[in-house]
């Protein structure tokens, strides 16, 4: 039997498979941090389905591993190359095949960047609406495969439910089509939503409908400043209890607004210690940003008082503050999500973890979904690792998981379990839970090449 | 080894297990046309997870079919009685456990009745969103099974929308958790999803964690009396183009209107051949329904000029229609879905396969989700069976499944596959699809004991 890189090259051609250094090496992982480096032995990049089936037609043939990827921005090593693994990219599938504004939908290739779908859809009055704060560079197939979220998933949902239908190439080759055009549809078992969330190892994404929702037309955007976080997330509460459903509802604290003044030269640390960043729309929007306006006020904050340019700008900053600085050794970010109820509670236990463990601590969250991105890091000292300073990082992350599982919460809200949180997967998940999932994935791959050791 | 009967008597008690005539009979059937009449051997009403338990393991251990259910309101058989089976209904468990308003959660047993979780949810300013027609008398475990939808889900979404965590038992007896009870979760294979629409053949849910969405607190009610059927399906492609998105938009031809007009003395027929209802909620309401109404003006409909009582009326009348008239041999009603921009022509396919088979027709669509149900029908004549008719009734069903596939659509938009839908079951989902989900079942019920025949 040839290699498995001679394979690739006589079925695909040698322009699509790569095996330079510099290539293998850009693609062994993706942002989240490395637990352990791999390299591939080859970088497919695939232009067609016919070319996915080839590959994994392939490695399948060989036991190779195959990893795929959009544009490797995941947080949770998802990604990451396994050892001796084939990567394939679907960068290259990158067209939107319709878009069709009457049934508001559209179907894409794996490849298409989420910014491009959204501007292709603005043209009809419409929207792509799950927008993770790397959308302008993440691809709608990677968004699939991490079932990712985002600032505006409080109103308009995940990737799941944005998802009407896949087309999905299995491990065998063989390709099939799930779900349906429609908005609604029952025939049978929910495949689709199966494949969506299951990071390339049930199946590899190649064809993806989704449903388009309504571009507002109108925007309000309130900017809360607060003395203090607990306060700041007590305001979540105040607007949820008023029945106003936000599309955007982000919490800052006060190492973030600092952090946004380091890098956008602003001055919002010295507005306040925290900031409820509000954003409503659609027809009811001025009437929803009057409703909330004077009770958050009332509950200690300083509101924007119009509909302003600022507060809109501010969306902009947070949307894009991610990526900025990158997750390393001493800097270590996660992604819980805790029932609404106890946003308070939490962020109060956070301040306490990091006390107790002496890090830093900053957080922001999609807090009308109550899904925190608390990170913590400690300063470097000198060129060596610390290694007191490691284990305190280190109890401090594991404390955040678990005081989210003790309130109720889960260890993953929108990044995806990935390579980097199974360690926490069994303290979320009971043992069958667990086994039902595996016994899924030998059913649907039963060699083990799809994505090893990632996922569940 | 015991009978089943005496095993269940033995583990539950003698006054949870029904072995008498009429209760087997009462329990042989939900509101779908029968194709096999089959009576139950035993009929159990659980009160606790532990007799679902100990009902399924007897089963188990027996290889005797388990056929579960709620209020049996479903419409394509999924909770027939399968040979020899043992009904299993889940009605006596009908707590409310946890109705938590700052999570915007509840946690309810399956037999919780839905306008009884819509009751208690409004003491709080929230509704449970997913609201078949059945509604007051539907389960939620019955809705979970079927992943029933509605009228307000073109907005608000179906049943799996809602649906964030379950409690199953599987068949060996097992009780799982799956999902999580935050708005957003993305740890491992999305299991929820997988057991709603799964219609019992999976495993027993006994635990639902919902969503709740916020209840509106202005609504407003648009009655668009249009010439023709097909101006009122194009008025729905005018609101979407509008980009305003209605909470309800329902769309009813000539033969619904006279049949409203027989059961409640409306003179509805006599004001157009087809009706637009249209239903806006929330803070954007007014606004949303102002937009739209010269538009449908335009369009050739006369509309009510302000929200008023009388629209608001046709929408419960429209709500509650059905149930009055049941199917039988005489009479089928369909639940296809098509995509919103087919909706005109499918509307007139209808009419031309009621012309050519030379049957009644009458439509009610909820049209914001392109899904319909045309009925077709034949006045009875004489005391025998109509052969003749029968066919011709037969022919113009199928066609109008074939030519909804054609179009790109569903055979069931919301209803379910159950017994009744699972001829045409091949005819939109190919071979490989179909395998794989036999293979899924296969995993979760080896022994093929849970309602056996269904689904898919």
């Amino acid at each position: 039997m040839r290699s498995i890189v001679d394979e690739l090259v006589s079925v695909l051609g040698a322009d699509k498979v790569s095996v330079d250094e510099a290539t293998l090496a850009a693609y062994a992982m993706d942002r989240a941090p490395v637990l352990d480096y791999q390299l591939p032995v080859a970088v497919v990049r695939a232009g067609s389905v016919a070319d996915v089936q080839a590959a994994v037609r392939a490695c399948t043939a060989r036991r190779v591993s195959l990893v795929a990827r959009g544009a490797g921005t995941g947080l949770s090593g998802g990604a990451h190359a396994s050892e001796g693994c084939v990567v394939l990219s679907l960068e290259l599938m990158n067209r939107i095949l319709d878009l069709n504004p009457d049934d508001e939908t559209a179907v894409v290739e794996p490849g298409v960047i989420n910014a491009d779908l959204n501007a292709a859809a603005a043209l009809h009055g419409l929207m792509y609406a799950p927008d993770p704060a790397s959308y302008k560079l993440s691809t709608i197939g990677g968004n699939v495969a991490t079932n990712a979220g985002g600032l505006r998933c409080a109103k308009y949902g995940v990737t799941r439910d944005s998802v009407l239908a896949l087309d999905v190439v299995l491990a065998d080759g063989t390709l099939i089509h799930t779900g349906h055009r429609t908005f609604k549809g029952v025939a049978g078992y929910d495949l689709t939503g199966l494949f969506v969330g299951s990071e390339g190892t049930l199946g590899i994404v190649v064809g993806i409908t989704v449903r388009l929702r309504y571009l507002p037309r109108e925007v309000h955007t309130i900017a809360a400043f607060y003395p203090d976080f607990r306060s700041a997330a007590a305001g979540v509460l105040t607007v949820g209890n008023a029945r106003v459903q936000p599309a955007i509802m982000e919490l800052l604290d006060g190492g973030s607004l600092a952090q946004l003044d380091r890098i956008h030269g602003s001055e919002l640390a010295s507005r306040g210690a925290s900031l409820l960043l509000i954003q409503t729309d659609g027809f009811g929007a001025a009437a929803e940003a009057a409703a909330i306006r004077p009770l958050l006020a009332a509950g200690g904050a300083v509101v924007t008082m119009a509909a302003s340019a600022e507060a809109e700008q501010l969306v902009e900053l947070r949307r894009n503050s991610r990526g900025v600085e990158v997750d390393d050794e001493y800097r270590v970010g996660e992604d819980v999500a805790v029932p609404r109820s106890r946003l308070v509670d939490y962020v109060a236990e956070l301040q306490a973890m990091a006390v107790k463990h002496a890090v830093q601590l900053k957080v922001v969250a999609h807090a009308g979904d109550g899904n925190l991105h608390p990170t913590f890091w400690v300063d470097r000292t000198g060129t060596g690792v610390d290694a007191d300073a490691m284990e305190r990082l280190g109890a401090a992350l594991d404390d955040s998981v678990t005081v989210a599982l003790a309130m109720g919460g889960t260890i993953t809200g929108e990044h995806g379990v990935g390579q980097y949180k199974l360690r926490w997967l069994g303290l979320e998940q009971k043992e069958p839970v667990r086994e039902l999932q595996r016994r899924i994935k030998e059913l649907f791959d039963p060699a083990g090449i799809l994505n090893p050791g990632k996922a569940i």
